[in-house]
């Protein structure tokens, strides 16, 4: 299959890369590094990107940001802020990818823990994390030429532990690699609609 | 208890206040009619209904719209249009009228089946229900003085089959009744974070 990886950078899309280029043909994009760059905030960066690279068996996604505030701190403001970047991002490249996605192909989005284990300070993560689900299981009947979608939320990842762990008190990290095997089922299997947790 | 129902008109807030009034003071809120009227989209509209209302022991959310379009038909500002109603709407008066709510008191919100079982168009819907969900359970954890919050996620409902029966096909409806029961458990109880499924 020809794959992108729209995050290639990070800790999850490297080891996406690592586990998918043996038997494909890989595509790396990230924000500023790789084959190719996108922003996913972007309609037309996202255009530009796919008409560059033409069509492909599968879209995974595997960044996006949200922000990390208290209750007391949250403002409307600060909510659009996630939504504009790891939720409608990610929804941006399938509404915008979906015509260069070869029938029978797929995306493979990414979510989190944490709209399922709260953590302080993980309010907005929690709400695009459900965004993101809620997005996926509903949009699953509706894509056209047997295309199909599926969602991976992992728990806190061993490789970024050290970054995180102040948040994720107490929460047994999962490795990237056993991350990278969910992508790997929804873009090798044939299941659609599906939320892969992986690590909880 | 004090309880502000903001959705009166609605048919679920009919029969949330039908079944709390017995019982409770109970303010009838509506975009348009009720005691009070209310813009949930607009953060001074909702400081100023609570500083009119003033302190209350529940918030019952009975309201909230989104758009129905076919994949086809997305884009981008259709999902900030659901965003900005049905979702920060409900988002905005928990983070505005918080200040008003007394020790112990909840809030309510209200999502729907569509996040869980989807149907043709109702791809915003399920975004926006799955995102209420991770809002709820997410911020359980940091509401201040021991403020509580649920959410009710009803089927389709028996009093408004004629007007969504061709959206909601073969579904077998739930009567309002049964969701204002859903809004009863959840003011009355003591239980936070939860998704109370109505119907399904």
């Amino acid at each position: 299959m020809k794959i992108i990886v729209i995050g290639a950078n990070g800790t999850v899309g490297s080891s996406v890369i690592e586990i998918l280029k043996s038997n494909h043909e890989v595509i790396l994009v990230g924000n500023k590094n790789g084959d190719f760059k996108v922003d996913i905030t972007n309609k037309n960066s996202i255009l530009e990107l796919f008409r560059k690279v033409g069509k492909v068996d599968a879209v995974a996604l595997t960044l996006g940001k949200v922000p990390f505030l208290s209750f007391d701190n949250l403002t409307e403001l600060d909510f659009y802020e996630g939504f504009n970047d790891k939720l409608m991002g990610q929804i941006n490249v399938v509404l915008n990818g979906i015509d260069f996605v070869n029938d029978g192909g797929s995306f493979t989005l990414i979510s989190g823990i944490l709209n399922h284990k709260p953590i302080a300070n993980g309010i907005i993560a929690g709400t695009v994390n459900g965004a993101l689900e809620g997005f996926v299981v509903s949009s699953q009947i509706e894509l056209p030429r047997n295309i199909r979608i599926n969602l991976v939320s992992p728990n806190v990842i061993v490789e970024s532990l050290s970054k995180y762990k102040d948040f994720f008190k107490g929460f047994i990290p999962v490795s990237a690699n056993e991350v990278a095997l969910a992508f790997k089922k929804s873009i090798e299997g044939k299941e659609t609609g599906q939320i892969y947790k992986v690590g909880y």
